[in-house]
């Protein structure tokens, strides 16, 4: 219990450590009048989103709640469950909330930084990213911590843990969903605007991106605030939760009890204090990019150090003798992350190879920049599956899976819990990089001048970067959380089945394999779905935008503003009414397959979307970082620069992969995550209602 | 035994039946001198790349046949292997090289009947499309069959199956490297050719396909037949004889004996009379392309509907009581080919929705044409995974696989052959594609009156149905035959294995996960390096098309005959240098994951590539065609016609989906079923000199 006090304790440092440095961000001036004009309409767009959002949301959980009510006074799940699905979900919704508020405040102030100088823009833009990092973490672990000291003391009895570990993963449930609607209905906004907008302003028009004379300029602005930024938070609010109840479940099969259960709490807390640390070596060095991403890393790599020496010791008192291989698996995490992060890297940015060919490529033509494109996002997936395939097997064996196998599971669960430990600087040098974003817009917005503008560039093109990595670490630790899921559905399930009870998992079983084959279309399905709704969207504002100019050749010529809140609308209600199919999916689709084939039905269902998951969602991620940055390339005066045929190939390419990498792709992690907690809520109701199983 | 005699007689017919069409193809005239001069053109440069295919190929058969031969000296397999190994490729080829000589000898002549009318046209190339499909069938059946009577004569002895059912795998090995050459090999070399030529001609420069000015020309007509002739037949060779021995070989684990391995050869036997039967009710019909269509489909409904009515009386003839089972396997696989068929077709042909859609967004730009094109492949994957889905449960429990598994995957696998059985009459309607799409370049090329080229684009576009749902025919059964061939392998394992030995194939046991998760991602990583070839080998020909207009002005005058020949030679050595790498690949990676990983992750990665493999198969297959008949709507003057910025978005829609659907996708599904036969030929080394399993 100590080490969930600990827990507490932590979290809260977080969210102390958080309001500091809010208040950091706060100190800074917005700057001209003009500058704080356009950071006022951003603001109001993007909390007039999240009110829509949020009140849509709102009728879903209440559905779910009732539905959740009525299967627990039928004695399916316990009285916990509807609330905790509540409380996870409204927890997830709050540091959204909570980091938006601060990005759209601090967006303005960074510009306004820049004036001065490149490092202090950098300091208030990574200021309002560790705000959102330390809020994610401190939310999610305070209310984990809580709930799981209050359950402890409440229950008793031989099935305690069991009814403890249900309910937590409720939590996971809520936050999943809400997730699941944040990042979709914040990617498609997000998408939608930034897609249309360039659409009609620097392809068909001719005019520069963030120009204000283009009426989707502002909704542009708003989409990173509510999908890079509380969409980002929702989902690793999400990844960092799943990571911790899962792992934290599985501690009661590998019969390690209560201590194995409160582990993952404290290896979190101690990573909050390591990122805490961290942040102080985030310092501007030099002018460029370069070393600009090393002072980043320099801050992570800390981080990550004194999280494992914490691990290390943390694990030896809980555990003594025989913690080395837990350690081991926790150590895996890190570097798998780390790698897998590298890795990234390597694929998106434009200081190496492969996005460099691809800005020569340029010259070729749009239908090549597309091609390669796809076929480097494919060839970008060897590598993390690679490194997963190493992390599980590893960490499974040196956690004593070849003996006990829900010991191995924990120690999986660990390495996820390892991978996201540092969550708290990872995700402030990613949430960084949409407030650069929106500072360079309201540069170029209240015409400041070039430099400005320029160091503004500097800062957003490695948020590019920072953010494609931190995809990475989504990805990464969403796939071993996933699998931790599964054992701890398999568990679950083990625990509710009447005697003699069997699963027959064998790959070749007919039904295990239906579910797999069921399972691995699902995130092709759920990407085509999302990526329609963004060509819709986008459709619709390509329509008003032209509509606007048409009506009104005053806009063109600068002597007239431009409707901006027209365009805001429209986003927010394609992205209300599109994210609401693709949720539903993620829940129907478990339950279908669980009545209609059985428990290993559903087990194969989880894995095959896993595994296909897993790769698109790196596919797609990569894919769009590379056309982002290859195009970013170009104008920088390679091959032609702004303005040549090059560009407007890469400027194709990277409005092919802006769904890609925004709204598909990172939405497919918490399907998939989703995916194994319903089925875990549900697994009662299935074991009793299923027609085949 | 007297099945395999029917089986000899059947396929010998089948080749008689193709010499008469042969004769009928070549009794019409090649037209004027300039036709015959063109056709010449491409015949030469087809036959120049086919010898130099088939030189590189023999180095690597050669090679193959000397590790073969050296396992089988050290015991680890049968003598016949090696042997074994070289018949099936050089049959595989041979059928490709027919079907590609006849091919382009009827192209100038098809173009010369549609001088008269559209139903001479019609009959010309689907005459000639008749020839390779009864090839096909017939070499592919006639060389096993034989095999098969010889081998059962040799043998004796109790293991004498086993040792029958290896070496007819290693057939089946032996096509699958033969048709990966082909498929790869001749997808770069066509598309390179196609991509090429239009990124200069149609895009750059603003000269319509196929005008004889393009220096690439001869060479993108070279490739129909190389790539979607040549390629398709080795291809569908490798998928019907797969089929073929994966079930034969799964009726002596099932218990059925020497009647259970004889069966697939009588059902496909009864597929070639039921072939032959239909081709005779193809005439054609109206003047418009959907009565065309319904000509076609009503010859291979025909068939369809015979081959079950001998299907039914064979299998009762054969087992006497309890057939229906096995029956209803058969069926349903003819059944679930031409559903798949069918929704290939609804996302693919510009008659229905989802094409007509995606033409409409190309009034937006290319970027939401690539998008929708995109999310298009990726949601018409979900009815064929169903489709698959359901045929595999059904055909499993239908045969009785709930009592006894291998006779549950003999069902399986005699599905696939069902899916297959009408390949004789199905190929002809697929390869009839190409040649009238060669014959409408030949008229461009020579000039013929508009009206004739206007009935050559009618069958040309027709051409591109019957190719999209020829893939879809491949892909289903492929998946099918995979599933079979995984099957087989455990079989294979079981009776080389040491006593005691046992799988562990439980989908959450580690090994099996990691082989899962490796086997996912190599359908990934494989079409991203087809695609690169593509792109790359594209790129040349880009430069030296432009090399040619620039230091020849008088080409694009019309005063001056380019050099063709250039062309050709750049795209055969671009796909001679780029086809090895992915066919080692696929080679390499089951034996390393054995070698590493053990036997059960071998059944995971096998399962895992079978998986995404079909998927992407469909994903990429269905986003090509759709693309394809997209920008052939807007030519025929839907949203703005020819030469408008939809053309152009459309245009550029097309060249992503050329290497999706034509170089990518369709070597996808060879390459997991050669992942299946390498392991089950090297099962005992594998056994033996595995570190980890």
């Amino acid at each position: 219990m100590s080490l969930i006090l600990l827990a507490i304790f932590c979290s809260m440092a977080a969210l102390l450590f958080a309001w500091y440095q809010a208040r950091l961000v706060l100190k800074e001036s917005e700057g001209t009048k003009e500058m704080a004009g356009i950071a006022r309409a951003i603001r109001q767009g993007a909390n007039a989103y999240l009110k829509r959002q949020y009140t849509g949301v709102a009728f879903f959980f209440t559905a779910m709640f009732i539905i959740l009510l009525i299967l627990s006074v039928m004695g399916y799940i316990n009285i916990f469950v509807p609330f905790a699905y509540i409380i996870g979900g409204f927890f997830s919704g709050l540091s959204g909330f909570i980091g938006m508020k601060t990005a759209t405040n601090a967006n303005a102030r960074t510009a306004n930084a820049a004036r001065r100088s490149l490092g202090s823009g950098l300091r208030i833009a990574f200021s309002s990213g560790a705000v959102m990092g330390m809020v994610v973490v401190g939310l999610g672990l305070l209310h984990l911590s809580l709930a799981f000291y209050f359950l402890n003391n409440y229950f008793s009895g031989p099935d305690k843990m069991q009814q403890i570990t249900t309910i937590m993963l409720t939590f996971g449930m809520g936050t999943s969903s809400m997730a699941l609607f944040a990042r979709v209905g914040g990617g498609i906004f997000t998408k939608a605007a930034d897609v249309g907008a360039d659409l009609v302003g620097k392809v068909e028009t001719g005019i520069p991106e963030d120009d204000p004379r283009n009426p989707a300029v502002i909704a542009d602005n708003v989409g990173d605030n509510v999908g890079d930024v509380a969409g980002m938070g929702a989902d690793l609010f999400e990844s960092y939760v799943g990571a911790i109840v899962s792992s934290s479940s599985l501690a009661v099969a590998a019969g390690l009890g209560m201590k194995g259960a409160a582990v993952p709490f404290a290896l979190a807390a101690s990573g909050i204090i390591a990122s805490i640390i961290g942040t102080f070596f985030v310092k501007a060095g030099g002018q460029e990019e370069k070393s600009l991403l090393r002072v980043l890393r320099r801050g992570v790599y800390i981080s990550s150090f004194l999280m494992a020496v914490m691990a290390f010791f943390l694990l030896k008192a809980v555990f003594g003798t025989g913690f080395g291989g837990l350690f081991s698996a926790v150590l895996i995490g890190l570097v798998a992350g780390n790698l897998i992060g590298y890795f990234t890297e390597y694929y998106t940015s434009d200081i190496y190879g492969p996005t460099r060919r691809l800005s020569a490529i340029a010259k070729s033509g749009t239908g090549p920049v597309i091609i390669n494109g796809l076929s480097l996002g494919m060839a970008s997936t060897a590598f993390p599956v690679i490194i997963i395939a190493i992390a599980i097997l590893s960490s499974y064996y040196l956690s004593g899976g070849g003996d006990n196998f829900n010991m191995g599971l924990y120690g999986i669960g660990l390495a996820a819990v390892g991978l996201l430990s540092t969550l708290g600087i990872t995700l402030a040098t990613d949430a960084y990089g949409p407030v650069a974003d929106n500072a360079g817009g309201i540069a170029e917005m209240a015409n400041l001048p070039a430099e400005v503008r320029e160091r503004t560039d500097v800062l957003d093109s490695l948020g590019n970067t920072t953010a494609a990595t931190g995809k990475g670490f989504a990805i990464g630790s969403a796939a071993l959380t996933s699998l931790a899921l599964i054992g701890a559905y398999k568990a679950q399930v083990e625990a509710l089945a009447p005697a003699g009870f069997e699963f027959s998992l064998s790959i070749v079983n007919p039904p295990v394999l239906t579910g797999v084959f069921i399972g691995s279309v699902l995130p092709f399905i759920f990407a085509a779905m999302t990526m329609n709704a963004v060509g819709t969207a986008a459709q619709h504002i390509v329509e008003e935008v032209r509509r606007q100019f048409k009506e009104n050749p005053g806009i063109l010529e600068g002597t007239v503003e431009p409707d901006y809140a027209s365009s805001v609308d429209i986003c927010t209600r394609s992205a209300q009414r599109e994210m609401i199919l693709p949720t539903v999916l993620g829940i129907i689709a478990p339950l279908l397959t669980g009545l209609l084939l059985g428990i290993d039905a559903v087990v194969g269902l989880l894995a095959g979307s896993t595994l296909t998951g897993f790769i698109l969602a790196i596919m797609m991620a990569n894919s769009g970082g590379a056309w982002d940055n290859a195009k970013k390339y170009v104008e920088v005066g390679h091959y032609g620069g702004k303005g040549s045929e090059s560009h407007k190939a890469a400027v194709i390419g990277d409005t092919v992969g802006d769904p890609f990498k925004d709204t598909a792709g990172p939405s497919i992690n918490i399907l998939i995550k989703l995916m194994s907690m319903v089925s875990i809520v549900f697994a009662a109701f299935i074991l009793q209602y299923s027609i085949f199983g």
